[in-house]
């Protein structure tokens, strides 16, 4: 492993946009002033092409160029994790040598999301999978894409391979991720990640080890605050920090009438705050001016202070 | 309302399982040693009629039957909560009348859950119950059960009338839990409970006010316990409960096949140790010997000195 | 059984609408007008208390009063099945006595719908039910309000009792309803029905028997020529008809936003036809004059002829 | 279009299995037997990169592969529909120029299926992906793999671009199928055809074109003579017929525990049958010896005259 990488990894993970000028083109200067941003920011680590990254929705040339590139900002100054989640093993163990060729530290899977396997197949899934990876894997429970959930005892089960190194859990299911927590209860080298920022807080305040949270995008420092809160347990900081990510939640992630809302919210924030393009890639498509207005209020309100572009 | 019980409730408010010696009739020796129980035990307040007391299997006339005796052996020395969930509005009010003739301090309602209704209904169907309660309602949020999930908006727009009181909420999802405690942030005197006790913990050191866990059914001074280092912030403390609790939830409620593991692993360990009778209403019924062996071992495991019925 | 009741049951059996008045008043005159309506349409049986008949809404006692008084109005010119599906075993049997008392055919009984059960809980169920029950049986397959669908091989068993004489699937999956055919495929007296008047044309060309079809309280002749239609493999004629069935459901039941788009749509239609009230009980409300508008339209451009009231 | 092929297409569509020897290389022999054998049988036109052809499994060289070498095959002996689902549009167009260049005659594509698109994002996304492709679509709707419908509204919308040429529909919904029927009653040349193979036979007697059938693969005679007994109304013949397709269905089917149980028993009876090699790509493996003495054992009470392999 990337001697970079403690064990557990700690902190506030952000899950990057995918900067885009078109369906198949990176916008290279946004990319690297939002890779500034971050590190300036406080977070703890980088992950590229997870969901808030549109990995998916993205050609396989250029979910490689986004993580060479980033690992060329990155610069050695904190982990980089690279997303492979794909329908084909094949290809996912391509793009896991294309992430330690370029120095990443580790690498994120879901489970396959086209065909849904049961616990027995992910299992063997799994140990078909990471012999074939060339850098340590993170699992990533992401049920409302993929539509499978890995049970408790089946991380379990893959984690008995030492490369597999953690868990983030997106389902927002807190029973579910206390039941993976006391399954994995005897390996605090284990990394217990939540996607959701809204739950890092609890997330850590039970024993968990950060949050992957898309906001940190925006405003890394206040992740990081909540997540340094929620670790010395200063609960009365903790519930003023709170209150501004769900604010955030509540106004930046819901202008849109689809699940969509979130990343097209965010990804015009982050225009908005001059850091990178809006474009999105297909099937979507980023918002039109008058839910831009409407993100633009929210912004205002979160921060009056903050100078947004037109 | 009635004035032993405080606004917001804290605390464990424990969901009673249904004492029964067959489809229709109580185990009424059981019921007193099960009040008396979780009264020693420390326990906040009570809940019959809840989805751990089967209140959906019930005959009306059972149903009636289970608040008058409750509140009767309940002496007042704590607060009584009775579920009046139905697909008949008709019946509801009638349960309800039921409750406040005998002293219950508040109603517990779920969504209607043979139709699925849409938030407005929702609204809508509220508007219409409300009026027509003798006594406060908390809202109940049971999704894997009804289907239907309010909306925290949806609560905030029916909690605009004063007789809602509270909020129960047993769908998992700790990011819909903090959307509707940041939908109600100007409403200090609402109660903002969880219904998995696997996650009591973390609801109270996000500012939520308690448990409705049915594993206090057996052991009422744990959730206590858990509940007070919560609110204690004694996160040492809590974390050692918290392996107990979800011991409990690992190899007490999962031996069966089905979603009915729940209830069936909890009322055999009451009749295990001692406490009431373990038949299950229809559709369901009480373990077998092999389960009933897994339980026994799974409660000697928690505790070898428990003194267990054969 | 009663004489007046084949077996196989075939044709078009119509779930009666429950007209009411207020959530606890019945329509009598609309009941009236409704019945007759139907029998001079030339339906071949009735079934109340079904998903059209709002019966989970209902209370006991309107229940009761519903069998009652359509078993009275029908006189025993056509078989009266009645739905006696509940949370509760000791309610169903309850209102299984109410129908034979008043001289019903046949119950009809959904799976149990809070508590999802598995597969071998609702064998054992039904084995706990039919043999409490004092009139044959017809199983109700309706998943998208019970959560639960039964195996076909579960029906197979569940029908090994001879009380248990037909089987109605609302689950509009055509897969599913061949793979119970396939597994019933030795049972010829065993009566195979689907709900969705959408499938009722090739449902009988595959040789079920027939169709449950709320559209039949609107317009018996269209159903019951449609069901000859594919009776006697007139594939052209049926074609015709079937667009008029077509148009009906999406000009009528599609008004609304919510599931309740079709019973709203439903009572009013038949309000707007003189038939019966189009008051729906809790948790629903009657369309406001622009939906009824909508619907008056559509009504119309099915046939200019139609004479509504206001 | 391609001349080969009528509007609308009619018949039996047989989904192509990939035959492979491991997770990236085709059983090219299978692969030629299969052709061969689904040609000699009558199949109306091939299917290659649907879900029985484990599209998504496959890397993005090997399904060009597959197109290449079924094209190939065929020889312009019948029409080949490509498969080009997938989540990255760029992926999707470089596929269906793979497609045009070697000869395919149409292409197919499921919904996106990780982000789940609401409808007017569905309508956008074939706005931006028809007029890339170089050859006519096919429509395929697969919501238990993709996790969304084409309403039946969005169907029309898109396939106002005359590019879109017909509607595959796996849901098994009846109610919907009759519904985009409908919705596409102007468009006689637009081709409605279904998946599942349990329901070709109703689909056809109603007024659809045909079915995209895996069994095919195994037994192309029988569907297409079940093809030809519905669309001449034979009903007697139709239903002798039908339940040789639901034998297959209730016996090779559903050996396993999972939803692959449909993908494993079909590659393991085609490899009994001597056509090609039951290896499946991951994330699934091929049965064991104990399902595979399941699956010869239904062949042959199928056929007990078929010369299986051992």
């Amino acid at each position: 492993m990337n001697s970079k990488m403690k064990a557990p990894l700690e902190g506030i993970i952000t899950p990057l946009v995918t900067p885009l000028t078109d369906d198949d083109t990176l916008d290279l200067e946004g990319l690297e002033r939002l890779v500034e941003h971050l590190i300036a920011g406080g977070v703890h680590a980088l992950f590229v092409l997870g969901t808030t990254g549109e990995s998916q929705s993205l050609s396989y040339g250029l979910r490689a160029e986004m993580i060479r590139q980033t690992c060329r900002l990155a610069k050695g100054r904190l982990p980089v994790l690279a997303g492979i989640s794909d329908t084909s093993i094949v290809e996912s163990v391509k793009l896991a040598r294309v992430a330690v060729e370029n120095g990443a530290d580790a690498a994120v899977s879901t489970t396959p999301y086209y065909f849904a396997t049961g616990q027995p197949e992910l299992i063997e899934f799994y140990g078909h999978l990471v012999p074939q990876l060339p850098l340590p894997l993170f699992l990533y429970n992401m049920p409302s894409h993929t539509k499978v959930s890995f049970a408790p005892d089946t991380v379990r089960r893959i984690a008995e391979d030492p490369k597999v190194i953690g868990f983030k859990d997106s389902s927002a299911n807190a029973v579910y991720f206390q039941s993976v927590m006391f399954a994995m209860k005897d390996r605090p080298d284990f990394s217990m990640l939540v996607g959701p920022e809204e739950i890092t807080g609890e997330c850590v305040l039970m024993g968990g080890h950060g949050g992957v949270n898309g906001g940190a995008n925006m405003f890394p420092e206040l992740y990081v605050s909540l997540y340094n809160a929620a670790k010395r347990a200063d609960l009365k900081e903790l519930h003023r920090l709170q209150q501004q990510v769900m604010q955030i939640s509540a106004t930046i992630y819901t202008v849109g009438h689809h699940p969509s809302s979130y990343l097209k919210g965010l990804k015009c924030a982050l225009s908005l705050l001059g850091l990178c393009d809006d474009y999105l890639a297909a099937p979507f498509h980023k918002f039109e001016q008058p839910e831009r207005e409407k993100i633009r209020k929210a912004l205002l309100a979160l921060n009056p202070a903050l100078k947004l572009r037109p």
